[in-house]
């Protein structure tokens, strides 16, 4: 059966997340992937399921999730990608569709996940772009988070900045690279990784606060790190902040630059 | 009686546009004007009614809107940043305040005013961050709207971009500076002029739309400059694209630097 890509934006505000809660065929508004599902198979005419590069939370955006699919209706990228999110509420939209290879899968070929985690930090709480937004009125060094972030980078057991729910098998990731950085009142936290733990980057996002707001020294990020106790790290940051930037593919894929690797 | 300044941030998306309905006293939740007053009435115990920079319609946001306010109540400019924010509904915001001479008049004080209105230009419709955007399909040359827009610099007439409910005695504005510019898929156009009249902003927008997408010639915008007539020009851009970025005053008026000249 013919396998398809797409590209997918989701506003995660109204959502309990990405994964489907109610059984394959029934109705599902409240996920992500219930409301895609659902305007897939209402294009192709059948039952459509998806896979995707990274399911994200409740309340988590995304500007690029990656999702497969298999169907034998005869749809072109252009009918997929428009037919689709035509079907869409209004916080959904397909953004690009590709045909790929049998053997592409959007989990498992994906060798790379990158998140961004944005924070205004002021004194009063955003009301412009707040969906979009997590908030921090303590004065935040992002030089030192910086710094701080930089004992994760590499290949660890990352249990300390796991959830308890977290049903992967084991903690390893490789984390490639993570960068804080500001401008004005703005402090962004870019994080690349093989992949990535339930609640990995908003608990090692609440970790790096706490060195931000000077609570806690740079160094605090390698001793949780090499302790490797949930409990003694910081607290979960809330999910608005949270954006998934998306999955990167082998350049043989043949997917669009941006989730693109070469 | 004391006079102060404040900034203030808003998401216009549910409210019906700044100016107040209700009679002053009255409680009114539908303007940012309405909400704000009450707010601020709350925090001085008796009734404070504002004057702000420029009105804007239902559905336009502000990234820095400035009111000025007279009251006796004793409070420093972190009570009523900080208080003010406490009663606002989460559209809204207070992000700064300054006591100010009694002759400033935030509106005939202000110098000059900036808008940016942002078009995401890509086949699809935009679902992160679709309440700050409006969208385009058709592929847009912003080159050629930025020449286009240059006719409109100076000293003019505007009849031809004001709208019908316009209330302004002439329609004779200094624009200052437009600027059209791409950023990947975002076509940004950003306004300054002394003033503004009634929907000027987005039907300037509306015309360099109809060149942008090679339905018209550059030379389409000084002709309608040039011939008056709302009528021929092209139609009111959406609200939702629309941000006032706030209103420029004498540096000696002492207020943040956002909204200073010099």
């Amino acid at each position: 059966m013919p396998r398809y890509a797409l590209g997918v934006e989701y506003d995660g505000g109204g959502f309990r997340g990405w994964q489907r809660l109610a059984p394959p065929g029934a109705a599902d508004q409240a996920t992500v992937q219930g409301v895609l599902e659902t305007a897939l198979s209402s294009v192709a005419h059948a039952p459509v399921s998806t896979v995707c590069a990274g399911r994200t939370d409740a309340g988590v955006h995304a500007q690029c999730q990656v999702v497969h699919f298999d169907s034998d209706a005869r749809r072109d990228p252009r009918a997929w990608t428009l037919g689709t999110s035509t079907r869409l509420p209004p916080a959904v939209s397909v953004v690009w569709c590709r045909p790929v290879a049998d053997d592409f899968n959007a989990r498992f070929s994906a060798l790379a996940r990158r998140y961004r985690y944005r924070i205004l930090n002021r004194q009063v709480r955003p009301a412009l772009a707040r969906q979009w937004l997590s908030w921090h009125w303590r004065p935040l060094d992002a030089d030192a988070m910086h710094r701080a972030a930089q004992a994760l980078v590499g290949e660890h057991d990352f249990g300390a900045f796991r959830s308890a729910e977290c049903e992967a098998t084991h903690g390893r990731r490789d984390l490639q690279r993570i960068a804080v950085s500001r401008m004005g009142e703005m402090v962004t936290i870019d994080v690349q990784a093989n992949a990535f733990l339930h609640h990995m980057v908003r608990n090692i996002t609440g970790s790096l606060l706490e060195v931000g707001a000077g609570a806690r020294a740079e160094t605090w990020i390698a001793d949780l790190l090499a302790g490797g106790d949930r409990r003694l790290a910081g607290p979960t940051a809330p999910p608005t902040g949270l954006v998934f930037v998306g999955p990167l593919y082998p350049g043989c894929c043949g997917l669009p630059p941006d989730v693109s690797l070469d």
